[in-house]
């Protein structure tokens, strides 16, 4: 599979002007033969949106769907975005996974960060789902899920080749150690891929920390993004490239846990 | 708590030259003020003593705790050393605990890397046993243990504050990012202190990786070795140095598996 991330300066509440940017990156990544692009976290809303985040949700299907469903079909790409989903009284930050016309596909977040978070969302129960997209299986965390070395185990002892992760790592002392020595850490301890597609720059609440990337199961960087400016990266998945790594650090098939 | 680690050339075979040695670096370690000093895997009969491992097996109270704790008394400084450990028939990759005379307590390695391991050792079940020592809580793992965030996870969730981890990491392409990647994700991740101490040099069958050290709760270097010789270090473990990272990082308060 060849994957396409995202590192991207949404605009706060301004779910067109983000929409927009998605479309124009998905025909990027499309010219590059990509199979799947995927965005950060709360892309859709912005995750600064703040008091607004409510308003701005939508279910699954909605309008931001059905548009993204269109570009997904006419580029031939994939989307995995994040927004903000609206389920009758309740807020979640999740994930869409698009792909065409068929039916969207939901992650929802089961580890919120902090009270700016636990004061818009309803935080789900952790979650196992398994995805098979061109060739490859992947589930999908949000942001402070992957920090969890729980919830990237879930999904690699499911079935999982690939660990999609939109995020939004704001710019601290210890961004650099979770995107550079965490996330290739969840990539070699299970042996799978993980992308961690971050925000750059900066709204009215936070500064984003950038620095998305694509981990190889060796933990090695295939795509490694800079701390500041918006960036369309490609990276090939293949995990038969990475068999001796695997047999080499074969933690899955080791786990004991009595 | 002053944390002394003592990378080590052991002996392969030799558990006289290896308790002599050991037994030289508590000394030094006391006179910089160490608490308690941490030594290899396998330290007393050496990592690549292969088929004599069972012949150098001992009791936990054998006479190599005998010397130790002698040492240990004298000179006002507790000792964790790897050990061949006999129980009847079954012979078990240990952690030896040694406070003076006081009982000695003993850690058995519940992850066997590869078949050298498994041909020569019978694994036990993970356990998450807690020492007091010096103002700090402890527990020990072994070597690839460590590599599982599981098993870290359960000291820290047991009370851990600090994880000391005798191993025997080979050189290879992936010691560094073990040494240096890994095992400050697992401080960082559960906000403990972890002591990762390793052979330098090589004897008849292994090669070893040093690259030693001891990080701190916020995924820091108090203490780190180089790739060759033999180094005695020192890092003082103080919890309350780390609270604004704990504060930042709340996992084991946030973790949540359903």
């Amino acid at each position: 599979m060849r994957l396409a991330i995202y590192q991207m300066q949404a605009k706060a509440g301004n779910v067109a002007a983000n929409l927009f940017r998605i479309e124009s990156a998905v025909l990027k990544a499309a010219a590059q033969g990509a199979n799947l692009l995927v965005a950060p976290e709360l892309a859709l809303p912005g995750y600064g949106a703040g008091p607004a985040m409510a308003a701005l949700a939508e279910a699954p299907d909605g309008a931001s769907w059905k548009r993204l469903a269109s570009v997904s079909r006419d580029a031939g790409v994939a989307i995995i975005a994040g927004f903000a989903q609206k389920d009758g009284e309740t807020v979640c930050n999740s994930a869409l996974f698009v792909d065409g016309d068929k039916p969207p596909v939901v992650y929802r977040k089961s580890h919120l960060y902090g009270p700016y978070e636990r004061g818009l969302f309803a935080a789900e129960k952790p979650s196992a789902h398994i995805i098979e997209h061109a060739g490859i299986t992947f589930g999908m965390l949000i942001c402070y899920d992957v920090e969890f070395p729980e919830n990237v185990r879930r999904l690699a002892q499911a079935g999982a080749q690939a660990v999609l992760v939109p995020t939004a790592l704001p710019a601290s002392d210890h961004a650099d150690f979770i995107a550079r020595k965490m996330i290739p850490v969840r990539a070699f301890e299970n042996q799978v891929f993980v992308a961690y597609v971050n925000h750059c720059g900066a709204d009215d609440s936070f500064a984003y920390a950038g620095l998305s990337g694509v981990v190889a199961p060796d933990g090695t960087l295939l795509a490694a993004a800079g701390d500041r400016n918006e960036e369309l990266l490609i990276a090939d998945l293949d995990p038969s490239a990475f068999r001796q790594a695997a047999e080499q650090n074969p933690y899955l098939a080791d786990l004991r846990l009595s």
